[in-house]
């Protein structure tokens, strides 16, 4: 049996639609207005926890409700092929930190996949974050939520280039307390806060210990809020990390019972009720034509969870894996001022380019002295580039590569599921899937194709030869 | 284990957003006046062979683009929860058509489950159709496209209410010319026309063989937009049933390489294209507040053809079984004049429905003489209603009910796959899953709702006790 060639030629990887041409043309005005004045823009970053690429409208999900995120994704750019850094919490976080893949900077083990409550380590300081980098360029730099690389006091935000940090440090299912609650994963379905006795730190004073996570997505969003108003008149960054919808899940009252998808739904409802509340934010204070407003989550979603975790959409498996369902996550960038609406587009894009793009936007400085693993997306999320600079994304499991993509193909060399016990599977030959074809990886077209297999293994050496992996913080409690 | 309770009350199955709120008053305001006036609305059908819930924009697919369906939705109503009245096309057709079950009007059997090139059968004349309701109250009726209920003279559209017909009898993947092209499945992978040697028709003539299927998508649309502006003083009803996307899939020059997707979302892109035309052409005879537009596919996806099927997202399996991947299928409704715009839905609906809905608008009468298994839909539509009359549904795989459905559970008594020679498998107990909570259908809650399983057990009986299967068309060749 033939199959029909994967055709190249002038596809459109881009969508705008002629209704919005007006609003295209209003922001470009807007575009060449504010970059004169010289106030750079905004930035803000809203990073939610294990949600997965189906669990919004504008992604086709039947029964969650998130009109704020639908109209965020009408007015900004829409991405379908937007990839988390890692596909487990803590190396991802690095990652969207310093623009650099996580074993190159020590915060990948293949023994501890993340830190735990009793992990000594943390973010090395000798890492420059995208805080950093914008705090150098005058920004207010706030950290909300959660920030899980390293909850010691020499880890915390405010030593990596935040004025001030308002969250819970780690996981929201860490710090059982095993007297409270049914046992082990019984204690999820009808969880209380006080069966995780996890803190709540203001910059680094721990204010609050159970965290009362009913109420925690409510007062991040508040928080976000008044350090909007408090830097109207000065560029900010605001990176608002939500502890959900990570397990156990916790709504407020006002969300309890409203999502048809349960409390799951619940959960992602009033995540959605907080964009828009930030989004409403930046305009009543003014700021909506100079500031930049990214959604995205940290990896997919855990399914292991059941109904408890979300859904992955068309994408296979979830949270933990290389499979696209580990990794690959909504995407969404709004700025009235800055980027041209009504568009989807499946160009590359990751939180790995966050760093770069900020700086690029911002007219900061990135680190010269240093291999970044991210890219400029300035020029093509403001509509001045057609395409993304992004033309490849490495997979990596822990500290080895799993699988590469470039703008069309994507490799595995080796698989493994995303959580239990069996062995990882290497592929000799590796398995080749066509992403725009075929996102849910069903049909392996290694044969047809050995040139691209040869391609992808190349890119998967070089990346190789050009990182060491350091000593890793998450290995054992005492690194460094 | 426990799990967390299936929560009811105040749960909201609609979002209206509040940016259309306007759009929602003036709508209001245009329906009193058309209802006013006593022309009946025009109502248009679009209707597509094998689409799956996961390939428009709207409903999340990565890299098909479909801004015109997408518009559409924005601009309507957007069913998260709308059934094709059967898994394969002639008896999903034949319900559609009559509003009754295909084993009600003789339309299925458990041995040939379609029409052939040689059956002899087709839609029995003392069924009346949607078309026959509308003409009776004046409309001008057109069928273009795929029949699939009879192709015998006797049986044709125009026996069937319709004041003419222009389209491919049956399926396009039918009268398979052996001369031509390579060997069995191998021809579809780079199908040419003439590999099929189906007719074109023109009403009762055959007016090209083999049809040229390169451009039959774009003439169907031509033919849509000629009655619509030939109707443009009268009411009409257009039954627009795409050819495509079932295999072996063609489109027009225009489409060809356009889509990242491959042929399938060639295919799809063309038949937006399509979609925008009608609505165009109904704006340019300013029709646009008198016309009621609806989109959907008559099945899920025929996933056996691989890459040259489609997607149904995150639903389980695709066309042929009642799994919901074989059933669900998008659906959206427009009609600036009569449907509120902006509103995502989550209430029940499906093609049974067209016909007692269309008469309601219309003003025209029902067949009183017989059991309907439709639903008035029109007061929801119109926003006069919150709820969707349609509080079950049952999926029959050929002549028995393997599944019913109510707003929330969905009980499977039979599971069997679309395809193959695999038995069917009996459960008992039966299988039940929350839609709402589980659209994947992974999560078997039966033995926590026996309650649920006794009340839809009672609604299959009750369903079975008022359906007598009488003989069927498709069994054989010489039925009649």
């Amino acid at each position: 049996m033939t199959r029909r060639p994967v055709r190249g030629g002038a596809k459109r990887r881009e969508t705008d639609m002629r209704t919005h041409l007006l609003a295209v043309l209003i922001a470009f005005t807007f575009i060449a207005t504010t970059h004169a004045a010289d106030r750079p823009p905004n930035i803000i970053i809203i990073f939610v926890d294990d949600m997965g690429y189906g669990d919004l409208g504008c992604y086709g999900h039947p029964t969650i409700r998130t009109p704020h995120l639908d109209q965020m994704a009408r007015e900004g750019l829409r991405f379908t092929d937007f990839y988390s850094a890692a596909s487990v919490c803590t190396p991802s976080r690095a990652a969207l930190m310093t623009a650099r893949y996580a074993p190159r900077i020590g915060m990948a083990s293949d023994k501890r996949r993340v830190l735990f409550p009793n992990s000594k380590g943390g973010l090395p300081h000798e890492e420059i974050t995208i805080a950093e980098v914008l705090k150098e360029r005058g920004y207010a730099t706030h950290c909300i939520g959660k920030w899980h690389l390293g909850h010691l006091p020499q880890f915390l935000p405010t030593e990596h280039g935040f004025d001030s940090y308002y969250g819970i440090p780690y996981s929201n299912d860490m710090d059982r307390d095993g007297s409270k609650g049914p046992k082990n994963r019984d204690a999820f379905w009808e969880p209380k806060s006080e069966y995780w006795n996890v803190p709540l730190i203001r910059d680094k004073k721990e204010i609050e210990r159970p965290a009362d996570q009913t109420t925690i997505t409510k007062r991040y969003a508040e928080e976000a809020v008044k350090r909007i108003k408090e830097n109207k008149d000065k560029p900010f960054f605001i990176y608002l990390a939500h502890s959900l919808p990570h397990v156990p899940l916790f709504t407020s009252k006002e969300f309890e019972g409203k999502s048809l998808r349960g409390l799951y739904g619940d959960v992602i409802e009033e995540i959605d009720w907080t964009v828009g509340e930030v989004i409403k934010a930046v305009r009543e204070n003014g700021l909506e034509k100079n500031t930049i407003v990214w959604f995205t989550s940290d990896n997919g979603p855990w399914l292991i969870f059941d109904d408890h975790g979300g859904s992955a959409g068309l994408l296979f498996e979830g949270k933990g894996c290389s499979w696209e369902g580990g990794q690959r996550v909504p995407g969404i960038v709004w700025g009235p001022g800055h980027i041209p609406g009504g568009r989807v587009t499946s160009e590359l894009a990751s939180t790995l380019d966050f760093l770069p793009t900020s700086a690029a936007l911002a007219g900061a400085k990135i680190p010269a002295d240093r291999k970044l693993d991210g890219y400029d997306l300035s020029a093509f999320i403001t509509g001045k580039a057609d395409k993304s600079p992004r033309d490849r994304f490495f997979y990596y499991r822990d500290v080895s590569i799993y699988a590469v993509r470039d703008r069309t193909h994507k490799i595995h060399f080796t698989t493994k599921s995303a959580y239990g016990r069996d062995a990882a599977v290497k592929h000799d030959p590796p398995l080749l899937f066509d992403m725009n074809v075929d996102p849910s990886e069903k049909w392996n077209v290694a044969a047809k194709h050995t040139d691209v297999v040869d391609r992808l293994k190349r890119l998967a050496e070089e990346q190789n030869k050009g990182l060491e992996p350091v000593p890793s913080q998450l290995e054992n409690e005492n690194v460094k």
